[in-house]
């Protein structure tokens, strides 16, 4: 039996952003941000667990589903899930995604500030106000056998890649330089060693996956 | 006729450094920063022109053949040539390679300080005071119809980058975190864009070719 695995799939400007410049709780990409994602929201791949139907079918499909396997928990920082900082209020911000989140699995949401957890359609939202090992744990836990996905923001990916948490990261990079924003490896260096395991062209998009070596 | 283009090509690690941190004139690629370089070194397509025998045969050879291919002129940073900062004396530093410099072209340095050319076997270095616009006209004199290739480092490439001058990017993306040291892309933005021509798959190193959209 092949062990749980801590994985990162996240796409990355040419020059290492995750998110563009000026970012803001109405524009949480920041400027020019949303064009990282241009070359998935496109694919069928991506479409289909969104519920929705059609879509481009190239080599990033392929990419995109062994991205999505054997996923059994995803793990985001509180900007991912969106709604502002500070206490969650009496009308809590339940995430971007409508009544149907597309995680169809455990979303452990890191926090500062408590709340009950959320269901919305097959994704449970629970708030880890403990830290980051402390959300790991309890990832692990709803992932059983399968792997926890690391979904961000960079910042949470950065503290997960310092920890040497990390067991397998995956870039895809884009075409686009933003010149700032939120970085990816931010912090991390020559602790870190990567080995090369794959790279994929696809249009619009180099996926460039590694192995991090322990 | 093709028109002669600026070009540039560059092993630059998964964070996004040319160099690694701690740089010096005693360690010019910085700590780690000669990793970078280990999967061309290893290439017969790199060692043949510097005179070496034997190499490693693998994806890699046609696209340093490919990067090596119709250059008619080199414009490096003084930081490339070496010798470090301030006039060059009179025993002046003639480049880190010898009598018999890999380039078998004209190199052009960029430096605040005067010197006279310096012609090593088949390689001449013309020494360029008035600037990177400068060096560009006088590198696309002696290329003619071929291309100019920005040979670093990353602060020489940046401000061509910055200018619009390049025409093609490729870098070789190498599984490595520097954690600091020279960055690609410091100071450029959405101002350039990219659109990818080319990924290559090789061990050690993914190649990501670009057109810069004009």
């Amino acid at each position: 039996m092949q062990m749980s695995r801590v994985r990162v799939h996240i796409s990355v400007s040419a020059d290492g952003y995750v998110a563009g410049p000026n970012q803001s709780e109405e524009n949480p990409l920041g400027e020019a941000g949303e064009r990282l994602h241009d070359w998935v929201v496109a694919l069928r791949a991506w479409r289909a667990p969104h519920g929705l139907e059609g879509g481009e079918v190239n080599a990033s499909n392929a990419v995109v589903e062994e991205a999505q396997a054997n996923i059994g928990a995803e793990i985001m920082g509180r900007g991912k899930f969106g709604g502002g900082p500070g206490p969650w209020g009496e009308d809590p911000w339940r995430g971007w995604w409508g009544e149907d989140p597309p995680f169809h699995m455990p979303v452990f949401v890191l926090t500062h500030h408590q709340r009950e957890p959320l269901t919305l359609s097959d994704t449970t939202f629970t708030f880890v106000t403990g830290g980051i090992e402390a959300a790991l744990e309890q990832a692990r836990a709803a992932a059983g056998e399968k792997d926890v996905l690391i979904g961000g923001g960079a910042d949470v990916i950065n503290q997960y890649l310092g920890t040497g948490h990390v067991d397998e990261l995956e870039l895809q990079v884009v075409p686009l330089l933003l010149g700032g924003g939120a970085r990816l490896f931010e912090g991390i260096g020559l602790d870190l060693e990567l080995e090369q395991i794959r790279v994929v062209e696809a249009p619009g998009v180099a996926h460039l996956k590694y192995r991090v070596v322990k």
